[in-house]
């Protein structure tokens, strides 16, 4: 049994990330409560094997808050899972859309169906929870049937609940990517993509940069993914994130990191893994 | 008069900054609440003449919410103000630091003194505000030396309040940049910064950014910052907010901006204005 440290309880999108990756049957999960930081002690102390977390949201960007606990741990990404996340109306068995009075979920759940609620339920009070899956949990611990949640089909499945309205999301294109983090470094046998963070010698200069993508862009290696992230004290000097389709071991890639490192560049390697943008699970 | 929308009251870090910029004479200040979409309603309504939002801090990263409410409203960037935040903890007159059973603040704020407040307020309880001007009003009204706020020097001074212990935040590199937004276009003469929005032709390939930016490198134009946002129902399809050392009105940045035209780039100019990152204002 592997154990799998994630933040939030059973049935949260975490959680179905996770079973994605490692297999139903095949882990331990220890739900962690917020903030982000307990899942990176948890993996630190050894009171985990692994580490699920969200890293970029396809309408909220980045979390800024992993990447700088990225940073902070270096842990080795060993793997990522993307979840295409729709929303459910979830209530008791039973229960009638029109008799509902009461929404529960995450305020970010809860925003992402406002067009859906102002439409079907513009009566009904909307109440913020610290999850999706807390949400669902409570609507069944109360036994009310006109009170209704909003979260995934996994956590209605898990409790026993009904599905009032499928798919109530305004945008659809909402996708997470979450990545799978070890305490020990190890290369997917597969692996096409790789993270690292940059610093640039002088990193307010458009040179410096262009520079450093510009190694990547000679060998043909294609950037999936930039961020940036201010360097903590030193106002207004960003390090930059970067996402690489390429393995480690790779002779462009390797040929790469040390053309930038002798031009003055810090690479850090946060892990290389299997690139699953195109195979995005539904949750 | 001019007529300027902020977020948060009197004496917060936003009405600072505005009072900065426009003189303490010369404004009437609309106080909006939360969310920051308020303030763009207002300059789009006509209620204001101008907006200022804080945009990024040097400790927290850029604020995603107001570079997605720029896109959304593209309203113009007129001018730019940093503040040296520094927070103090502020009671009545007369009170004492070892008396102080309960403190009140941003969540931020309180983050930002954590240091502090474990070694020398350790037994007090910590009470979160949605923002530190109003904690330290409430200080005020309840009349009570027992309880202290972390908050501006300014905030302490309107309300006649003292300062118990000043400078109490851990790193002391923290600094927040505002933007000033009109209405209406328009450059300032002595402009030597542009902000814009990039999107590439196929942006997740290391060409596209790459070459984007080359055409502002061999033209000696800087690139001072760099942010990338994720594009709403494209996933994992990115734009990139830019500034760049150079007022709209030169040669050198028209032809780049001509150029990456050609090359099939999207370009919105947010605005053009002086560059004031190394005159930051106490705060």
């Amino acid at each position: 049994m592997k154990k799998v440290a994630i933040q939030g309880q059973r049935a949260s999108f975490h959680d179905i990330a996770a079973r994605y990756f490692f297999g139903d049957e095949d882990i331990a999960v220890e739900n962690c409560p917020l903030p982000f930081r307990n899942v990176f002690e948890s993996l630190k102390n050894g009171d985990s094997e692994y580490a699920v977390v969200a890293i970029e949201n396809s309408l909220y960007g980045s979390i800024n808050e992993v990447y700088d606990l990225l940073l902070e741990y270096q842990p080795y990404i060993i793997g990522e899972v993307y979840l295409h996340i729709s929303q459910n109306l979830v209530g008791l068995q039973g229960a009638l859309i029109q008799d509902i009075k009461k929404v529960h979920s995450h305020p970010i759940a809860l925003a992402q169906c406002e067009e859906f609620l102002d439409k079907e339920l513009s009566e009904a009070e909307r109440f913020e929870h610290s999850d999706t899956a807390g949400s669902i949990s409570d609507v069944k611990k109360w036994s009310d049937t006109k009170q209704a949640a909003i979260g995934s089909r996994a956590a209605a499945d898990l409790h026993g609940l009904s599905i009032l309205a499928e798919d109530i999301e305004t945008n659809k294109h909402n996708y997470t990517r979450f990545v799978i983090l070890s305490g020990e470094k190890k290369t997917a046998p597969n692996a096409d993509k790789t993270s690292i963070i940059l610093n640039t010698p002088a990193d307010t200069k458009a040179g410096s940069l262009y520079q450093a993508l510009g190694t990547f862009a000679k060998r043909n290696l294609n950037l999936l993914m930039l961020q940036s992230r201010p360097i903590i004290g030193k106002a207004w000097h960003y390090m930059f994130y970067l996402d690489i389709a390429a393995s480690v071991d790779y002779e462009d890639f390797q040929a790469a990191v040390q053309e930038l490192e002798s031009q003055g560049c810090d690479i850090t390697i946060l892990g290389s893994y299997k690139n699953t943008q195109n195979q995005a699970y539904k949750a």
